[in-house]
């Protein structure tokens, strides 16, 4: 029997990925690139048993235990893939999962969860090949490719139909450029109304702008790239807000439309274009995923300072920072979860 | 001295007008087409006296005397255009103005008020060309450009730079389609952050997605005049839907972003999908102008039933419920405004 746990943190993307050129393997239609952020900050903390005696996958769910589509569909992807190899995959695995932050509420609640479990089931079956846990996450969601790796992650969607080009590297270490944070301003813990699979099948669908954004999007993700290595915050906060807004534009054009952003949202696009323009210069960008939640990305000097402000926004009802994160690692078993297991396998 | 009064209703553009290839001019870079509404629900009434021994122009808007550029830029571009023929123009005017609806919030105050205008000066010069007046309230706003006609109006682009060629015509006739109403749900009368003009100027000069717009909106322009003539209220309704999240979705990706709906206006466009999802078929169909306020297209039949939803929606402050137009005309001048007139000329 194989006991293991890890731990990953969401990532923030600071160019978006909003549609995909397959539903189930999860390749996407452009590359994106984001900022892994701090587990200690916010983190999916994930344990794996494989080889136990249980008769079918059991997963505890932030203490709830219960089935699980979106799960079930990864668990699936990742046998096919390493079945043959790795027989110990196949039998009936316990899957214990907590988020120590909201559920779908537009942090990316997913991509730390898949990153955790593509970590801990890789470490299970000693692979160490990071781009094939990258692949791995990706075929729990997406973004959760991204969350493999530390620092600044560019996913690159690759052209083959199987997939196996399309997985993230590094742009940049957290130690090159470790004075970046992300001030998260959150509004709404509700689950959202559209979810990101349907939301982003409807815009691919019905929306001719967003065929507009394609032809515009890669050479923002080499821009963005670009700033990055030559650490040039003004440049990845300019391109980071133009792509969020392009992307809710895209949205907000798809049938029906899709609006995620609210008036607390409009409030801190607002006071964060008033920050830039009392300080001369660009010194913060929001950006928003599929919700309400402002992401301001800033340096750590200035991180106290826009965390204050976004306190002040009506409607703001909670304000997270973190740092640049190391990517998703094993993590020796949290006591209580081997209590838990313990107490699940001798029932 | 001529004293000639006039009423012009606002219109709602159904395609909209969002971008301008000559600034002084108005001259459009799509067409656009639209409903005048009907001037017992909301108008512009207009006097202005021609030939009186003012030492210089006067304007008297909403019962306040004051300057008001836009009025004198209009005047200006009448002037140059008029004045050869008509000497009694080039010398000071009194103009007197009111609106039954709050200025600047959506409603398109300035459409109705510079096709008063237009109306009127037309008027007084014995000026009976249709396509004249249109261009002569097109001197003054673009939109008002359609206001000069009654029913569904389209204004035509042009080709040419001094836009002899940019005027509105008659799609069709109120008396061919009487039954169809808007609905207009004022959630705020603010005066809005972003004008009209230097909001489309933003857009044009920084929204990529707004090129792409350019590419679709001719052929949308073409449809809904076929859905008029065909008198198809569910092509008119989609079209105008798509059309105006089209339109917004570019104010968003315009730098700064423009975002004129807030929280009331996503909430009436999802009340509008319910209702129509209810229904079976599309017979309500939302439109939002540079403002916030709902202009919710449905028949008079169903006028009732929308405006009672809408009244429901939390922020919405009052509603307002217009049938179709007939378009600018003259009307005898107020016995108030003449006892004005009198008291402003011998002072």
């Amino acid at each position: 029997m194989r006991i293991i746990s890890s731990v990953a943190a969401p990532n923030i993307a600071l160019i978006k990925y909003w549609g995909k050129r397959d539903d189930l393997l999860k390749l996407p239609i452009n590359d994106s690139i984001s900022i892994t952020l701090d587990e200690k900050a916010l983190a999916s903390t994930t344990t794996i048993v494989l080889g136990s005696k249980l008769k079918r996958d059991t997963f505890i769910l932030n203490g709830h235990a219960g089935p699980d589509a979106h799960i079930t569909e990864a668990l699936l992807l990742i046998r096919r893939r390493l079945g043959k190899r790795h027989h110990i995959i196949r039998k009936p695995i316990l899957l214990i999962s907590d988020n120590n932050f909201p559920t779908a509420a537009g942090i990316a609640s997913s991509a730390s969860g898949f990153a955790a479990l593509a970590e801990a089931v890789a470490s299970a079956l000693g692979i160490r090949n990071r781009r094939e846990i990258s692949i791995l996450a990706r075929l729990g969601s997406g973004s959760a490719s991204r969350s493999a790796f530390g620092g600044y992650v560019r996913w690159k969607m690759g052209k083959r139909k199987d997939g196996e080009d399309s997985f993230a590297v590094q742009v940049s270490p957290r130690s090159r450029w470790p004075q970046l944070a992300d001030v998260i301003a959150i509004s709404s813990a509700e689950r959202k109304k559209v979810s990101s699979k349907s939301g982003m099948e409807r815009t691919l669908k019905t929306s001719e702008l967003c065929h507009c954004r394609q032809e515009h999007v890669q050479r923002a993700v080499e821009k963005v790239a670009g700033a990055i290595r030559r650490k040039d915050f003004r440049s990845l906060a300019y391109l980071t807000m133009r792509d969020s807004n392009a992307m809710h534009a895209t949205m907000l054009d798809s049938w029906p439309p899709i609006i995620y952003m609210n008036d607390t949202s409009r409030a801190v696009v607002e006071a964060v274009h008033q920050y830039n323009e009392k300080a001369g210069s660009l010194r913060a960008a929001y950006t928003f995923d599929a919700g309400p939640n402002a992401h301001v990305i800033t340096t750590r000097k200035e991180a106290g300072k826009i965390a204050r402000m976004l306190k002040g926004i009506r409607g703001v009802r909670k304000v997270i920072v973190s740092g640049v994160g190391e990517g998703s690692k094993t993590i020796p078993t949290p006591q209580k979860t081997k209590q838990l297991i313990a107490r699940i396998l001798h029932k």
